[in-house]
């Protein structure tokens, strides 16, 4: 057979990564729409961001049926099997960063009600930006099937998770001098809490890509940077 | 063929079945041992936790190589097929609650230092043993393939998040009240947020036990109690 013709589960797999990448490109798109509307106060982006997810989710679940077609029409084994399966964890991984970006628009309806607190407005959008470029580079990573820039992306979480650590400790002070801020540090902190959460999933995607890519997940434990959890009081 | 002696497909899956429960029952354990280490302020059984979530993770590796071999070797097609994927999507769930229950163990050992709150590790203890019963229920449901339970489960999703409401509010007063709560405040809220996540991921996994049995995904919106993402200054 002339290997230049594609089998028709060469042309499946095609159809599905489509439909990932336009996903994805969606994805992006909610992250930055999120950060810009806390940023601007601007609660018919934040609107648009909400209603945009549904198209995400009917994405995701079109995938979902088309993967189990492909695999009960083509019967794909080993490699041809794996790529099916890590696409169905791609998406469902961009199904969840794509619902906190509507939970950081959700907040910002409320949030513009709120005085802005002490420049944590530009941070966050720092950090939505760091995650969105992770997403970005993973999603290329995965259509050229290259692992290194996944791995990068991987190492890349823990300015986003120390970008978190920042953050945090400036609300708790923040909420300590003066507690008429204490609300909007709440609403505030829970964004930047999301926007690491995004940062965690897009380093799960990346893992699947590298195991997608060589067959095998990154041994190495992922350098996690967030250490609030032990945070006492801040001094 | 006699219909009484099961196919090589229905037996792989059985293997899977029993996979699904063990992580199940180690999740539900981690769940009721994290909430227990915060309440009893047990350093000791928060590290349990931890160590446990090793052993969780392992399982869903274990259940995503049975499944692809399951796949490649039996071509399993449409209800067969969807069992199969089901139970991947179940494990991932597992998984991330796995994970939520780890994230309480560790601010365990941060809180011993700090006073109590309030009757708040109560509260929070009511929280966790209320989404345990409905992940047990959730298990349940799909062993049985009954998907009135499942619906029940979905249901009662509503409950959790008007716990998590009352005690976002509570918080709020606290930290207004005294700034030496704040700290205090922020981690046992982290711990109300991951409870109340774990409570969404079950729910997630009812509704897909709820597809698995009527090959549909439940229409109606669920309904969502967590209001905090509305909360101006509490009056």
């Amino acid at each position: 057979m002339n290997e230049h013709i594609s089998s028709a589960y060469d042309r499946d797999l095609e159809g599905i990564t489509t439909l990932i990448m336009k996903m994805g490109g969606l994805v992006e798109e909610a992250i930055l729409k999120a950060a810009k509307s806390l940023a601007d106060r601007d609660v018919e982006l934040a609107e648009e961001v909400r209603e945009g997810d549904k198209v995400i989710d009917a994405i995701e679940i079109q995938i979902n049926e088309e993967a189990a077609r492909t695999i009960a029409l083509r019967a794909p084994v080993s490699k041809d099997l794996r790529s099916v399966l890590t696409v169905l964890r791609l998406a469902a991984s961009l199904e969840r960063i794509g619902d906190y970006a509507k939970n950081i628009a959700k907040r910002t309806s409320v949030l513009v009600e709120m005085n802005p607190v002490n420049g944590s407005d530009a941070a966050l959008r720092r950090m939505a930006r760091e995650v969105e470029q992770m997403l970005k580079d993973t999603l290329d990573s995965y259509i050229r099937g290259d692992a290194d820039l996944a791995e990068d992306v991987r190492q890349r979480d823990q300015e986003v998770d120390q970008m978190y650590n920042a953050l945090f400790r400036e609300f708790l002070t923040f909420m300590m001098e003066d507690p008429r801020n204490i609300t909007a540090c709440m609403h505030l902190h829970f964004m930047a809490k999301n926007i690491e959460r995004m940062g965690d999933l897009t380093t799960n995607m990346a893992e699947q890509v590298i195991y997608q890519v060589t067959g095998e997940m990154p041994d190495e434990a992922r350098p996690k940077g967030d250490k609030t959890a032990y945070v006492t009081d801040p001094s």
